[in-house]
């Protein structure tokens, strides 16, 4: 694959195996799309796949689980504990290599719309993709869930930016957007005393007048006897892991605490532990061709 | 590509481009075979060829190349400044991902049982595929060169692990064997004394009582008014480059001399480069199956 574009479509079925079965099915065994994990939470009621391939044949791919997910799932019984707006929730495409952000928010409308016209279905563009600064925060635009969608997407500032202005009978209203790949890092620290962690959080993040692609909070790891710094690292291309890492240590300096660790959770793509040791280590002209996976991948 | 094996095939061929295009041909357009580099020297008369593959299509893919390089060069009429036994000079497999040394020690003596029977070539065993400890040493082996061959492999302690007692008559020797990839990692320092960087060198080497998989050597970059210890970490699985890197800034410290950078010279695989940022930034419980192109390429 030279051109990479990840996936991570939420679709509303958590519990039935068999329709979840057939909602990946469209990922499996095809040139150029691969599936590389799903998870399924029963509380949720929900299913998130995480799909990554070349554009033209990872496109068609996931319109054609949409179709699975629309035929297979009826929202109008639908009960869990996560939001949720439609059969398919969300629908974000994140670039991860040989790919712009500006070819990802395209990808996305291609989606948006042939999924609008094949389903019928009402669609918001979100993230990078949205068409108006109100629809970028998913959050705001998933308020009032399934239940309350007939009546909101009714509303002139929420008309879908593709599909119907009504919503799909059984299977709701979807978003489909851009966003670059989450890291979620978490740093541990030496202290039992929570307000020690959360002002760190507090200043290391974006919120906080800190980094600008970091999200923090502070959490007690009761367990383990000390506190943590818990980030998602919004765009790690931009605001590298070293970086958070080094101002969480500058910071915990002045309470006398110290880092005793850290965890990534999740996956994460290959650049942003190179970068963070092209760093440490102080290599220059670096060059991610001189990796040999990535050269393996071309 | 599941299992991947990279070789790195040494041609006695630097000059005649249309000779070096046959030879490395049989890497070009072939299912679970990639050609990553190949590159030439006119004074050398050499061409170094990087591929990685599967086990089975890079076995088949070598062996072509090999019987391509016999058939096109003489060795009776080649000069070069680089020391050279025969048309295919050496043919290193090196494991990568999801191979073991062990693997690849056996695919190193499948090649070399094969080419000897279809070539009628002999073939010496060399480093971890080495039969006895005189023949891992590449240079050892060499010794005497294409012209000084006929007379030395008639002497019983340099009998060919494969193939006839006799040179081949145009195409001479091959070395065939296994190695882990190698990392050519340079630190400089903000020294202009030599004997400083040369004794630095000498103590993180393994020679010197350093570091297991670590040779290293002071190097006078003049036109940057500085020096360099310049290293070739022969395991990084083992020694890591981080291990090295810190062990260079202890040793300088007692000069009060500090480390300003590195350099990273060719190809390395991601997990050198992913251990280190894991170390640096004190990662608990890390799996290279968080990585994204881990999973991708599986």
């Amino acid at each position: 694959m030279h051109k990479i574009v990840q996936c991570v479509p939420n679709f509303s079925e958590g519990r039935d195996l068999d329709k979840i079965e057939r909602i990946i099915h469209p990922f499996r065994g095809k040139n150029g799309v691969k599936l590389l994990d799903y998870s399924r939470d029963e509380d949720h009621n929900r299913v998130v796949v995480t799909v990554v391939g070349e554009p033209e044949p990872l496109k068609e791919a996931i319109l054609e689980a949409m179709g699975m997910a629309i035929e297979a799932i009826d929202m109008r019984n639908h009960t869990g504990q996560h939001p949720r707006m439609g059969a398919v929730d969300v629908v974000p495409f994140i670039p991860i290599k040989n790919v712009s952000m500006t070819e990802a928010i395209q990808l996305s409308k291609e989606v948006a719309q042939e999924a609008a016209k094949r389903y019928n279905l009402p669609i918001f563009l979100y993230e990078k993709a949205a068409t108006h600064p109100e629809r970028e925060n998913l959050a705001k635009i998933r308020k009032g869930e399934f239940e309350g969608m007939a009546e909101k997407i009714g509303q002139p500032e929420w008309k879908p930016d593709f599909g119907p202005d009504k919503i799909h009978e059984t299977a709701g209203v979807t978003a489909v957007g851009a966003r670059m790949p989450l890291v979620a890092f978490n740093v541990n620290l030496d202290t039992t005393n929570f307000e020690v962690a959360n002002q760190i959080a507090r200043n290391v993040r974006f919120l906080g007048g800190g980094l600008r692609y970091c999200k923090a909070i502070g959490i007690d790891l009761k367990e383990r006897g000390m506190m943590q710094v818990s980030m998602n690292m919004t765009d790690y291309t931009k605001t590298a892991l070293y970086r958070a890492f080094e101002l969480i240590k500058i910071e915990a300096k002045r309470y006398g605490v110290n880092v005793v660790g850290s965890e990534i959770i999740g996956l994460l793509p290959m650049e942003a532990l190179v970068d963070t040791a092209v760093y440490y280590l102080g290599v220059e002209n670096f060059s991610m061709e001189q990796v040999l996976e990535t050269r393996i991948m071309e």
